[in-house]
C-alpha cells in the first residue's frame, strides 16, 4: 500500500497557504512541564479539516473541480468541504442526516453549499448517486491520501515552530489526522514521539492496535462519548499508517474530556468542542503515561454549543 | 517632547521574540466585510501587556535589573511585569489595593512575585517607598517609551502579516496601547487608518482628542463600565502620541460589549474579557462611522471571570 509522505505533506502547505490559518504553538504555564497547545479551534471554519479539504479539492483536475464536489457529514468536514469549495468558487453539495440540528445545518448552508437530507442510512448512498448524476467528485472526511496529507500539514508547522518536540498527542477518530501528523513528525524530527488520543468509550484504535489489526466496536458503542468528532473508525489505508507512525494510543475519561473544555476556557483562554479538547487532556491527566519534555497537544476544534460550553463553565 | 520611534519598536520587537507570541490574524467569516481579530488574550498571561513589561526590563541596565522591579496594578500590567521578571530570573514586587479579589493576586503569586497589599489610596506611595527602599525600578503600565514601544510590537506584527491593512482599531485606556500601534501602523502602512476604541462610560480620551487637550473623567464615571481594563486615562506622553497617530476614536456601549464577548466565543472561539471584546465591538456595531475595508480589530486581553463569561453565553 502506498503510503503518504512528507513530499505530499509538503506539497499541501503549499496549496493551502493562504487558506489555513498557520496556528500559533502556545505555551500553557499554569501546567507542570514544557506543554504546547496548537489551537486549529482557530481555523477559519472552527477545526484542522480545512487542511484536508482544501487540499484535496485543489488537487483534482480543472475539469472535475468545475463540475463540483460532493461530501457526507454533518461536522466540521461538511463546513469544511463546503468552505473550501466556496473559496475555489465551484458547487458543493452536502449530504446529511436528516436528523441533524438545524445550527449544523445552518453553518454549512452559510458558505453556499446546497444540502441534501436524507434517511440516516442512506446518507452514503445519497452522496454516491448525486456524485455519479452530475459528475461531482466525492471528497471523504479521511480515507485518502489527499485528505491526509492536508492534515499533515499541521505536524509540518510543529516541526517548524518547535524542532526539538519531544513528543505530539493528536486525536484519533478515522485516523486521518494522526497519519498525516504522524508522518510529518516521524519525518522532520525522528526523535519525537507521537501519541494518538482516544475517548475511552471510542477506543477501537487503542484495540485494533493492541491487536494488529482493526478491531471494529459497534457504532452504538462509539456513540456513546460526548466527543463527537472521534466517532469513526480507521480505514485500511489510515490504519496502515497509524501502526507504523503511533507510538501508542492513550485513552481519556469523559470527565476528563469535560474539565479539559472547562480548563482550556478559563486558563487558555480557547474555546475548545469536547473531540478538541481530547489530545490536551491526556497531558493533564495521563502525563504518567507519557515521556515527558516538550510536548504539544493539538486543539482539533472549537466547535462547541454554547449552552454546553456555558454549562462546563458555570 | 520625544516620541517614540519605529526603531524603538523594532529593537522591542528584536527582544520580545520568543516570550511573546506572534499572534495570528484571524478572519472572522461569520461578519460581512474583511474583518480581522488579532487574539493578544493568546499572550502567556492573557493580554498584551507582556510585550511592553518585557521591553521595559529588557532596556534596564544590568545592575538595574538585577535589583529588582516594581509595579503597582491588579489586573494584566501586574501579571505582565510578574511573569517578565520571572522570565529575567529577578525579583518583582506588585502592590495591589486590599481590596483585590482572591483570584487575581493568586494569578501573580503564581509567577514568583511578592504582592504587597496595601490601601487603594497608598498604592503608588507605596510602591514608590518600596523602589526607593530596596533599589527596584518602577515599571509603569503605560506612561513610559519602552513601555508603548513594546505594546507597539502588535502593529508591527499587523503591518508584516496585511501589508495592505486599511484600518486598524485599537482600544485606549492609559493610551500606550494606541500611541505603540498608531506608532507602528502609520509607518509602516502610511494609508491605513488607525481608530481608538473606548467605552462610552470611559470616553475621557474621545473627549481630550475633540478639546485638543486632556480632559479629566472622575474616576468614579470611569469605574462604571464592565471593561474594567479601559478605566485610565492617557498621561501627557501617550496623549502626545495619540494626537499625531489617531483617525478618530469610536466609542461603545456596554450592551455592545458584552454581546461581542458572547459572539467572539460562540463564532470566533476566542475566550475574551470585556475589554478585549471593546475594539471588535466597533467594527460589528458601528461599521458605519469607519471608512471600511480590509479592517483589523485587537483583541487586547481574555481575562474574563469564568461565571461571567457563563452567564455572557447562556
Amino acid at each position: 500500500m502506498q503510503l503518504v509522505t512528507i513530499t505530499d505533506i509538503e506539497t499541501a502547505a503549499g496549496r493551502i497557504k493562504g487558506t489555513a490559518v498557520h496556528t500559533p504553538l502556545l505555551r500553557q504555564l499554569w501546567v507542570p512541564g514544557e506543554f504546547w497547545v496548537k489551537p486549529e479551534s482557530l481555523q477559519p471554519i472552527g477545526a484542522f479539516k480545512i487542511r484536508g479539504a482544501y487540499n484535496a479539492i485543489a488537487a483534482l483536475t480543472d475539469a472535475e473541480r468545475e463540475r463540483g464536489v460532493v461530501a457526507y457529514s454533518s461536522g466540521n468536514h461538511a463546513q469544511a468541504v463546503a468552505y473550501a469549495a466556496r473559496e475555489f468558487g465551484i458547487p458543493a453539495v452536502i449530504v446529511v442526516p436528516d436528523v441533524t440540528p438545524r445550527l449544523k445545518v445552518e453553518a454549512t448552508l452559510r458558505w453556499g453549499a446546497e444540502v441534501r437530507e436524507v434517511p440516516i442510512a442512506e446518507r452514503e448512498s445519497a452522496a454516491l448517486g448525486l456524485a455519479e448524476e452530475r459528475g461531482l467528485t466525492l471528497i471523504p472526511p479521511f480515507d485518502h491520501p489527499d485528505i491526509i496529507a492536508g492534515q499533515g500539514t499541521v505536524g509540518l508547522e510543529i516541526a517548524q515552530d518547535l524542532p526539538d518536540v519531544e513528543t505530539v498527542l493528536v486525536p484519533i477518530s478515522g485516523g486521518g489526522f494522526a497519519s498525516g501528523v504522524g508522518t510529518a513528525i516521524k519525518t522532520k524530527c525522528p526523535n519525537a514521539k507521537v501519541y494518538g488520543v482516544e475517548p475511552e468509550l471510542a477506543a477501537d484504535t487503542a484495540a485494533s492496535l493492541a491487536a494488529g489489526k482493526r478491531v471494529d466496536w459497534p457504532i452504538a458503542d462509539r456513540a456513546r462519548t460526548i466527543a463527537d468528532g472521534l466517532r469513526a473508525q480507521p480505514s485500511e489505508l489510515t490504519f496502515a499508517h497509524l501502526q507504523r507512525v503511533l507510538d501508542g494510543v492513550l485513552t481519556v475519561t469523559e470527565d476528563e474530556i469535560r474539565d479539559t473544555v472547562r480548563v482550556l476556557a478559563q486558563q487558555g483562554r480557547l474555546v475548545t468542542e469536547p473531540s478538541g479538547a481530547t489530545a490536551p487532556a491526556a497531558y493533564l491527566h495521563h502525563a504518567d503515561e507519557l515521556p515527558g519534555g516538550r510536548t504539544v497537544a493539538i486543539v482539533s476544534g472549537g466547535n462547541i454549543d454554547p449552552a454546553m460550553l456555558a454549562e462546563l463553565l458555570a
